[in-house]
Parts: structure tokens; C-alpha cells; sequence
């Protein structure tokens, strides 16, 4: 039994068993945890605009109930998706490069309920035990399609790479940027390649004349 | 209108108006914010034992009523009482001094909401040019009545200072220890000192002896 969720993400696994569940109701989510090896938990309202009802009934109960109802059924692994919009006034501020453990600073509703998770996932990891492992994820799209992008892409195979990374690291605990290796990113991937073991393929610089033209190199060497 | 709250406080200053109002109605709450210069948020289900609906209704929800009627309202300054559980798998780890920098480590869920709280202060601060000052409270006592209290003491007046001082920084966000100047603590009040202009008067030093006898000596002055 697997608890997935599929969003444009080329050539699908085979999957056996989907279940649709609502992560706000700890009674639909819990039957499906039962025998389960690991939870990837991709579930969020992940708009920097969503209100509060929302953001606390999808990202905070629902964070909540997934990681008790995990934890009740023996799940040892929850990878958590976490965001880089946790430290977004940083990018505001063009305070870079930013690192995994600076205090938080999210931009919005949505990166406080993202602290709150990774706040939550330390706790299970040291209280109970268990493997949580929060990628702070960029832009997952199937390529960039701006300079804000140009940054913080995720290609679709470095993602499955750093979820299936995290699946299978012995850590109890770390929280990790997962980007594709970006020339123009922001964010230290340091962590992320020595510690979870990840080896980002894709590099959105491939697009930047695209996207950006002639102030492509510019950006690149200032005069 | 002033939002008070009162337990255990000798010489209670008066007070010219008393409302009572559950932070859990963000309609009751809102009211008592009109007119207010500055908020001190002491409420909270403060125990490490707390379920999540509590922590969530009171807590959780409770913190976002106080911020965001205070937002509405145009209060500028809240002072928020966080709490040394915040980081208490440190103190469980024995893994000190602790820094306020250091990534979280919540002991309890009542640890994690108050992480919550301190994640959503910060992006009120940067979202809203508000000034809200995290105070992490040792405990509040008359006095400390065993070892652990030896560490965490805050005395009343010492507590009072502090509290005093968040509502007169200039600071638009910080997160302090906040305990008396105990020789035995374990905490780091370098940044509540030198930033928040804290000078604490009182240390659980004076109670050792009472608290641990012969073992007083012992713990400070090891062979």
C-alpha cells in the first residue's frame, strides 16, 4: 500500500495501489499507513498567497496527521517536503548565499507552516526515533520559464533523485535544499550532496539565453 | 484597553481594565486590540505533556488570533513568550551552552507550537514592519525548588525586566533566553545582555545548597 501523488511527472512508476485521502481527516489518512516502508509527504497549500484557514487545516493539521498517524503505525521514514519559501525574506533580501541552518525568515503564511513542519519533523526524529528528512524544494517544473527560475529549479529527475535519496539515508534528521545544480542559485547544496548523497544533473543555465537574452551574460560576469 | 494576564505575581500593578477573551476566538480577541500600544503574549497550554488539540486550538491558532488582530488593529509591538523547550532536546542531550541561533530542537509539542510562534513573529516582523521580541522563559518562579529549577530559574522581577525591555526595544525581531543570571545556566544570554539590554538581578545560586545539599559544592567544583 502506497500513499502517492502524481503532478506532471513524466514516464510513471507502475503503481499498484493509489488511494485518495484528505490529509485534514487523521481517520481517512491513518489506514493508509499501515504497512507502509516510508511516507513522502508532498501534500501542502503551496501558495505564498493561501489564507490561513487554509494553510493551518492542509499544511498544519494535516503535517500533524500525517507524521502521528506514520509514527502510530510503525512508519520509521516521512520525507518531508519542506520549501525555500521557509527563508524567502532572505531572497528578498538578496542575502546569499543562504544556508540550511541560518534562522528562519519565511515569506509568507505558507513558509511559516513549512517551519512548523521541519520544527515537527525534529521533534518526531528525536522524541520517537524515526527518519524525517525535509527537502526545502525549489521550483519543480519541467523546465524554467523565468529569472526567479533560473535560480531555484528543480528538474524532474534531480527531484525523484533527492526523494529516493532521502528514502534510503540512514539520518534521523536533516533539512536540505534540493535544487538542480543551478549556476545562478542561491542556496548552499553543500549539505544536500555530502550528507544526503545528492548529485543534481541538470543545470538550468541551459535556458538563460532563452529566457533572459542578452542580459544572460551579463548577470553571469558583471562588467 | 489592556490585554492582562495574571498568576502568581506579587504586587500587581493597577489595573485599570480587565477583559477576559479566549485567544482561541479570533472575534473575542480582536476587540481588546483596538487602541493598545503594545501586547504581551503570555497564553499557552505550557505543558510538555499537552495534546495536539490543545496545543493547536490554544497555541497554534490561539498566536496567529493574538498576531494577526494585533496586525489589524496596528499594534506595533508584541512581545512573545516563547520557551526554553523550544531547544529541549539539547538540554535532554546535555549538549550545551545552548545559542539562540541554533536550530530547533523541540522536546514536546508544546515546544514545537512555540517554534510555530517564534517562525510566524519573525514573518510578521518582515512581512509587516512589526516589532515582535521572543522571549524563551525559563521558569517562572518564586523560587526554584530542585536542581533543574537550579539551571532555568526566572525570578519575578527579573522576568518583569525582561518583559519591560521587549516592550521598549527598538528591535524588530529577536529571540532570547530569557532566565535569571543563575550560575548554574545553560543557556546563553550574551544576545538578551548586549541586544535587549537585560541586566538580571537575581541568581538560583542562593538556593543550591537548600536544593541539593553536600552535591551543591560538588556540581560546580567537580574533582
Amino acid at each position: 500500500m502506497r500513499l502517492q501523488y502524481h503532478r506532471n511527472i513524466p514516464d510513471r512508476p507502475p503503481v499498484d495501489d493509489i488511494r485518495i485521502a484528505d490529509v485534514f481527516e487523521y481517520d481517512e489518512i491513518a489506514p493508509a499507513m499501515v504497512g507502509v516502508d516510508a511516507v513522502v509527504n508532498l501534500e501542502a497549500d503551496s501558495s505564498t498567497t493561501a489564507d490561513w484557514a487554509s494553510v493551518r487545516d492542509r499544511n498544519i493539521i494535516g503535517t500533524f496527521n500525517v507524521f502521528e498517524s506514520a509514527r502510530l503505525a510503525g512508519v520509521n521514514k516521512v520525507v518531508f517536503a519542506s520549501t525555500n519559501h521557509v527563508m524567502g525574506m532572505y531572497d528578498r533580501d538578496r542575502q546569499w548565499p543562504i544556508y540550511n541552518h541560518q534562522p528562519v525568515r519565511p515569506d509568507s503564511l505558507y513558509g511559516v507552516s513549512k517551519a512548523f513542519g521541519e520544527a515537527l519533523a525534529r521533534h518526531y526524529a528525536d522524541r520517537y526515533g524515526m527518519s524525517l528528512i525535509c527537502l526545502r524544494i525549489g521550483w519543480f517544473l519541467e523546465r524554467p520559464v523565468d529569472e526567479i527560475g533560473l535560480w531555484m529549479w528543480l528538474s524532474h529527475r534531480d527531484g525523484a533523485q533527492a526523494v529516493a535519496r532521502a528514502i534510503e539515508s540512514s539520518l534521523q534528521f536533516g533539512v536540505f535544499y534540493t535544487l538542480s545544480r543551478n549556476t545562478r542559485r542561491h542556496w548552499d547544496l553543500t549539505e544536500t550532496i555530502e550528507k544526503l548523497g545528492y548529485r543534481p544533473e541538470d543545470d538550468s543555465e541551459v535556458f538563460a539565453r532563452e529566457i533572459l537574452g542578452d542580459a544572460a551574460e551579463e548577470r553571469l560576469w558583471p562588467k
